[in-house]
């Protein structure tokens, strides 16, 4: 999205938050691991799932396939209790630094990011990890 | 994005790359450093920009705002040295591990991600991190 000149001194070197919601009133949110950097997930936030997010402390999304707020650990039990929240330098996207359990991604990983590209065959993946939980006990799939 | 039932076993169990660009042709990028876990920078990659990433080893995104690909480094220097590809569970999103020299951000800081939201206020930021380059330098702005 283009900013105007005008902004862009107070959107990159100022101290105001003022998170840039997409054409779909959606913002990027990252959940990255407060003590070990690791990335456990990427998702959105409209502005009911960040001042909830915010107000509660727990990580909150909205899913775009289901249209409604997630409440990240409501079903699995999984919550991310988020430390702290980092925003980009042009204001469109959110790290949450949080403190997991467990199995995070839906498939049973820790993370959601458990496989590498294969760097002999790119159309290939190899697994980096290995399932925590699983997740027909947790969603009763 | 649905995923059909078909498809959501070999999507998101499977080693076969599938990269799932949105309406615009695009898939998200974290550049992540591999050594420190810090991320620098989220942008966007089309099938263009990914397929020149994996052959030079060079990050390469695709730049919403001036419409082009955007070799990252090619004007400041900066390059990102991909060490590895890793992707998500539903294939929409991607994380390289890169290596890099000091400065990423435009504006003149190492990551994009700052400045952290005010615990007591959550309109406000304060700095995380300090400038680690002179962007007018390296930018001739």
């Amino acid at each position: 999205m283009a900013i105007s000149n005008n902004n862009t001194e107070n959107i990159e070197n100022g101290l105001d938050f003022q998170p840039r919601f997409n054409a779909d009133g959606l913002i990027t949110a990252i959940s990255q691991e407060a003590d070990t950097g690791e990335i456990l997930m990427v998702a959105f936030m409209n502005q009911q799932a960040l001042d909830e997010t915010i107000k509660t402390g727990n990580a909150v999304f909205y899913s775009r396939s289901r249209k409604k707020l997630w409440r990240k650990g409501e079903q699995s039990g999984h919550f991310q209790k988020v430390l702290d929240i980092l925003v980009d330098c042009d204001q469109d996207c959110l790290i949450l630094k949080v403190e997991v359990d467990q199995g995070q991604c839906h498939v049973g990983y820790k993370s959601c990011f458990y496989r590498t590209l294969d760097k002999n065959d790119p159309k290939k993946l190899r697994f980096n990890a290995e399932k925590v939980y699983d997740p027909k006990e947790a969603y009763g799939k």
